[in-house]
């Protein structure tokens, strides 16, 4: 029957209203979440091993004290489904299970997520959640995952909005708090309706370590830190508090230079980015722990306004990028494209900068504001000078403007 | 990731492969299913006395050995799910279970059906099948269930052919052949992309026992038997062996006249139309069991060439309908939509009828067939003689052409 019939109208109404409740968890993911995922650096090659290391060099590392929090196992940690459909972890990569996995990384105060995926196989080919949503949301509750990443290879043209919804609602139903992260790629502009489904919606492809190429692997393509970056024009009124753009996970530490490391890091923080760390955390460098551990690079992330940074002005492989922080404060951060050194002479009062959105201004003429350079931590003097310096290739200059 | 990386091609290629494995049970409705549900008679008010004694009525009245098979309850057997998401039946409808009122209908040599939707909530507001699709097809598998009738109540936008194909593929990994009845409502041309996803597909909204009425419900409509006759136009190429499109249910013995119940029955013979019962089978009439039970009628709808029949010839009000059998033959129906009695003069030779998509045709110049009277049950002479008769007001006459 297409709709319940009159005597049943009572019934109806409660279905509508039950309908009507369905959400996702709120006041999860007011900031742009942070951790680590497994898939940028080892792909399909994963194991409790490497994730019950990876937990505790995140706490040694002094990664966790920075704010990253939750270690995500990303696809090939399934392994089949038992005799009532319930998914099991692969026995040979995961023997202990994933609810002592879990634990584990409980105990050292982080939180646990986990991968799958809208199709009935994930991209690896193991068993994806189509059909088995609630299923797998009761599971993944009762072995403690704090964030799902959700992937959508094999959708075979199922509306992006419904399969989405429907793991929106079987999470819900858990009564566990679960950051829903949307691995939509884009297909359907996401930033459009993901906000009331998901608190993190990826805006492209994949992510690839390199400054500006585009991969081409035959049917799909992964893109440079430039093109993602790029990818991001006009969706910064999508973002904010608990519903965040996602430009892929960070590949700092993963091939590029320190320089190229830095300035991918400092545009996922002024883009109010996921900070999602997808090295070898038990065996990065130097650099690279410092580059993921600035903290006040990441307070600019963090900063609990949830404004997404834009490109204010760009000029010749220059962008001037600004992103409003709480407190009337403003990041800046000078973008060097190029692969030559950039002479900077920016007069801040002969640039008014405005964020329509987030309704704040930038306006050195009125205000002076103080300036502390974030990368090289030193406090920089006031915007009543103009900026003079020189920006290396592939590098950034960041600051913090304060009152 | 958008897919897997090279590196799991190998893995890549066996998903895709088990993806195209998936499919529906073939060698089932291989002639239009037959049976019984209880919607159209009894809509929520099911209860397992009800089907017990509706399927002991189906084989003491004959209408087994006719063909009726499957006993599908429809919508509100539900209860609650159980703790790990199993759906239960309303205990106090259903206090003995439904695998053991399955067992009763196998018992009785008959086919068990049951009901669910594609959404959260069924159209009566119980348990939907949305994120439940594999444990819910399991579930019906170890209850014996020979048949699905799926609805499309609460689908919030769902794709259609996705939320199908979902159940479809939960079906089959049962290994229990079960019957997929998709209950659509013509919204998204389920004829076009449906014969591959289940056995027969809803053409239109739901009927009622009117000749040509339509009831408008407020937020829906139902409609009588002329209006849902006419809304089978150009829908006969989709029909076959195993892919039917389905009218909706019989509302023979639910309150039209006897000639309208013949006139109803007939048509849906001539469409090649599932024919499951919608009345009291326990209290029937003499005339509503005969009109059911017509052997020669049936033998018309279930004739193993498939083939839906199709108005040959119209005038004022007086329609003849023609349905290509095996071996040749042919029925002839002449459907009476009228409020007066219509004469017939109808020569055989001077009218070629025929049907392009069976590439058959009946050529009464070149060939003499026999008529059979399939409601007097009489042998009425050749197609030699123009046909000389009347039809009665909102009737028919319909005939068997043997060669």
């Amino acid at each position: 029957m297409p709709i319940v019939k009159t005597l049943f109208g009572v019934l109806f109404l409660f279905a509508l209203s039950s309908s009507i409740l369905a959400q996702k968890f709120d006041g999860l993911a007011l900031t742009p979440p942070m951790g680590w995922n497994s898939w940028n650096k080892f792909g399909c090659d994963v194991d409790e091993k490497l994730i019950r290391e990876t937990s505790d060099a995140i706490v040694a590392s002094g990664m966790k004290a920075a704010g990253y929090e939750y270690v995500v196992i990303d696809d090939c940690w399934q392994g089949e489904r038992d005799s009532l459909g319930f998914i099991r972890s692969d026995p040979k990569r995961f023997p202990s299970g994933m609810k002592a996995l879990g634990d584990h990384i409980h105990s050292k105060g982080l939180k646990f997520g986990i991968y799958s995926d809208v199709g009935a196989k994930t991209c690896g080919g193991r068993p994806g959640s189509r059909g088995y949503e609630y299923q797998d949301a009761k599971t993944y509750a009762s072995w403690g995952v704090d964030y799902l990443k959700y992937d959508w290879c094999n959708n075979e043209g199922l509306n992006a909005v419904g399969a989405y919804t429907t793991m929106r609602d079987a999470l819900f139903s858990t009564g566990r708090p679960i950051v829903f992260s949307i691995c939509e790629w884009g297909d359907n502009k996401p930033w459009e309706w993901a906000k009331n489904i998901g608190h993190l919606w990826r805006t492209t492809g994949d992510i690839t370590h390199c400054w500006d190429c585009e991969e081409n692997h035959g049917t799909w393509s992964s893109f440079g830190i430039m093109r993602i970056l790029d990818k991001q024009k006009g969706l910064k009124i999508h973002a904010g508090p608990g519903r965040w753009n996602d430009p892929d996970m960070l590949e700092v530490g993963n091939g590029m230079t320190v320089s190229e490391d830095r300035a991918h890091f400092s545009m996922w923080a002024m883009l109010a980015a996921p900070l999602i760390a997808g090295n070898d955390v038990r065996s990065m460098s130097n650099e690279t722990r410092e580059t993921l551990s600035n903290k006040e690079v990441i307070a600019v992330n963090q900063d609990p306004l949830g404004a997404q940074g834009f490109p204010a002005v760009s000029e010749d492989g220059l962008e001037i990028w600004a992103k409003p922080l709480s407190n009337d404060a403003w990041a800046i951060c000078f973008l060097n494209r190029s692969k030559e050194t950039k002479d900077v002479n920016f007069n801040w009062k002969e640039n008014l900068i405005k964020d329509d959105f987030a309704q704040k201004h930038l306006d050195a003429k009125k205000v002076t504001y103080k300036i502390r350079d974030l990368w090289s931590k030193r406090d920089m003097g006031t915007t009543e000078k103009p900026l003079r310096t020189v920006v290396p290739p592939h590098d950034v200059l960041m600051f913090r403007l304060t009152k």
